[in-house]
Parts: structure tokens; sequence; C-alpha cells
């Protein structure tokens, strides 16, 4: 828990998976959700389209990972499968521009209520930043909104690799010039730190419980020894001496 | 001066060339290197020093531009021109350790006066960034120093071209998922906003008459018929309505 290893070298950039991590992906894309379709008096169980729309992001990077399409951004990735849901739902209302809109409920993700606290801590002492698989345009709309004071926006577009490829992780300590031991991922997720301490990054893991509802099965403990395991970023800043 | 189309786009971002228009490269530069020397009782003309490390600074990137070499990022072609500029003062005296630190002296760059309260108002109403020739972790790294309070890092690295290619401008509004006409360049080098401008920028000129020290001969007023001239970025920010 503790930075124990004395030969270890300084932390000086603190990365965040951002999807469940940062943000409440499920709540925010359910209430976008609702209000496209209020206008046409249309109303489906909007979890329940939120956790569909979701399920189709891996399959969808899998085909970039396995080089079956070349690299495109997430918000080309999140249009194909918003069509793929709609048709399952059989919701044909939407105009062309009610689903560009919609398909950028992603840029309008609220982040937990710790977030905004614990990221200005953190800010003090480290360079902070998205290691996301999110595009920089969902990024930075997102911290634009969300008043998120990231330093730099990193990730699977500056990497041209998703998550968890090693490239996503190496080639944004790259971009900042320092070596993965100089970097931490903080993530709600066991698969995503497991690849990054793969890397050689510092791990942190937050407790995000509620990430996939009031039943959520997943994630709910660390799976591994990561440097931290912190309630939440508040807790991560204080664990860091910030 | 004033966005007088009635037909055009509201404008989204305000991008910013870096050395020069944003930083003071040569006095700061000029102190590092006096730093540098001072332990080894080494006296050289700083200013002088700058000047030449910058003037290699245009035919390093062509090597880049032309296809002759890969892209890489400002920071190595930083010091190959170090390395030169060392062996044309017959400075010998300085370690590895020493020519590495030296050579992030471009990451230690003071701003203009003006500039922090500038962007600050600029952000409240744009999302404000870097288009730079500089790599990602050379922004970084200034920002933190100067607490500048950029919402992205875009420029050469991320678009992978060197200004004034028009990939390193196109490639920047695409990663925000803009049009060009919904971003704005603002530098102080004609050339650049000539440049970003035929990519369908809209463009402001700053100027920056001690850019080059007192006797500065270029870019001292603006040779178009930009959106905006201003005095500093603070007189932008009103030009701009924040």
């Amino acid at each position: 828990m503790s930075e124990s290893i004395s030969e270890q070298v300084p932390l000086r950039a603190v990365l965040f998976d951002v999807f469940g991590t940062v943000v409440d992906w499920r709540a925010s894309v359910a209430r976008e959700v609702q209000a496209a379709l209020a206008d046409h008096k249309v109303s489906v169980d909007s979890n329940t389209f939120a956790d569909r729309w979701r399920a189709l992001y891996q399959p969808a990077m899998s085909r970039v990972r396995s080089g079956e399409i070349d690299f495109v951004p997430l918000d080309e990735l999140h249009r194909e499968n918003l069509d793929q849901v709609l048709e399952e739902f059989s919701i044909e209302c939407l105009s062309e521009p009610e689903k560009v809109h919609l398909n950028l409920a992603w840029h309008r993700l609220d982040s937990w209520p710790d977030v905004v606290g614990g990221l200005q801590r953190l800010k003090a002492g480290y360079v902070i930043g998205t290691l996301s698989n999110g595009n920089i345009a969902l990024m930075v709309n997102m911290a634009k909104r969300g008043q998120l004071p990231w330093d730099v926006i990193l990730g699977a577009e500056v990497a041209r690799a998703y998550k968890p490829q090693p490239q996503a992780y190496l080639g944004s300590a790259r971009a900042l010039g320092l070596a993965p031991d100089e970097c931490m991922l903080v993530a709600a997720h066991n698969d995503d730190l497991k690849a990054a301490a793969q890397c050689g990054f510092r791990t942190a893991f937050v407790e995000r419980p509620f990430e996939h509802g009031p039943d959520q099965q997943s994630n709910l403990v660390a799976e591994n020894d990561y440097d931290h395991i912190a309630r939440d970023f508040v807790d991560l800043a204080k664990q860091l001496g910030c």
C-alpha cells in the first residue's frame, strides 16, 4: 500500500482510466437516452439501453486490436454500436442530427462526487492526465463540462492503440518523456491495472462499486497487490501525500 | 478585426503557437545556458548561443517535413542541435547528464507577463490548447512550471507533422472533432498564421516585438488581414468577448 521500496524512482505522473473510474457512464448515458427519446414520446429502460451500448464497447475495440480494422477514434466505434442498439430496441424515430447528438452523450458524462476535489489535490503534486480509450475530443469536452483539471490528455488516440494493449500504456508514458515506473495508472478495473503493471506502471485501485448499478458483480475488490487501494480520489490523494 | 460574417460558425477552440508567442524562449534559454556553464567557470554570449540553437530549429524540422527522416519529437531534434552548437562554441566541459538537463531548457521557458491572465479569461469561453511544434512532454512540463491552464496539448506530436505542414493544423482540429473554421490559431509569426489560414483556421496575430531581442526585424507587424490583431493575450481575450 505504501511507497516502501527505497530505491524506487519518484512518481511523476498519475494517469486515469476514465469510463467508470472518473465518470458514472451508466447513469449519465441513461439520462441522455431518456432525454433523446422524450421528444418522441418513446420510453425505454434507459439503464438497459446504456448497458447494451456499453456491452458492445470491448468487441468493437477488439476489431482494432486484432488488426481487422485500422485505428479509429472511439466516437466512431460508439456510433456504430449506437446504430446497432437502436435496431435492437426497434427505435426508428431519431433523425441523423439527433443520433449525432446522442452519440456524443459519452462527452457529457458526470464525474463521481469525489473526482474534482481529488484531482485538484493530486494536480498540485503530479502531472495528472487521462489514459483512457476515449478519444481526445471526448476527453476535452468531458473535462470542460465537468471542470476536470487535467494537465494532459493521453491514452488510445495519442498512442494509436486501445487498452489493454501494451502500446496504450507505454506510448502514454513515452509521450510524457517518462519511464513506465514514473507513472501510475488509477482504475476501478482489475484487468486494466494488471495490464498496466505488466508494462511497469505503478497501480492504484479505486473502488467504484456502483459503476454497473446496484447489482454490480465485477471489480468489487482489488484482485492484485496494487501499490495503492483507495476508497475514492480524495483518499488516493491523501495516500500520495497531496 | 471582428466576427463580422454573419453565417460564420461559432468559434470553439483557440489554439496557440508557443515558442515566441506564449514564452520568451530567447531570454529563458540564455539564462539556462549561463546557469549550465557557470559551474564550469565558462562564459559565453548566452543570447548568441540561444539564437544559434534556435537557428537550427527550422532546418532540423525540414528533414522530417521532407521525409528524409521519420517523425521524431522536438526534444530529439533539440538535442542534435545542442550538440552542434556546443561544438561551434568549442564547449567541451559538459557531462552527458548536464547536456540532458540543458536540452530540457526548452521545458523551462518563461511566459510573457500577459499570458496566464489572458489564458484564464479565454479558457472560460473556449477550449484552449497548444498547437506547437514542441512535443507533448515539453508542453506539459512548461505548463506545470508556468501555470499555463491548457485544456489540451495538440500540435506536431499528436498530428505527427511539423508546422507549417497542413497536417499539423488539420490533425489538431480533427483531434478536437472540430472543423478548421471552428478553430483559431494565435501566433506572433506571419508564416504560421498564413499556413493556418490556408487550412481554413481563423487567425489572430499577437505582437511579440522582443522575441528576438531588442533589435528584432521580423514579424513586427501583421502582414495579412487576420481575424484579430492583438497587443497581447489579455487584449485578445477582450476582443473575443472573454
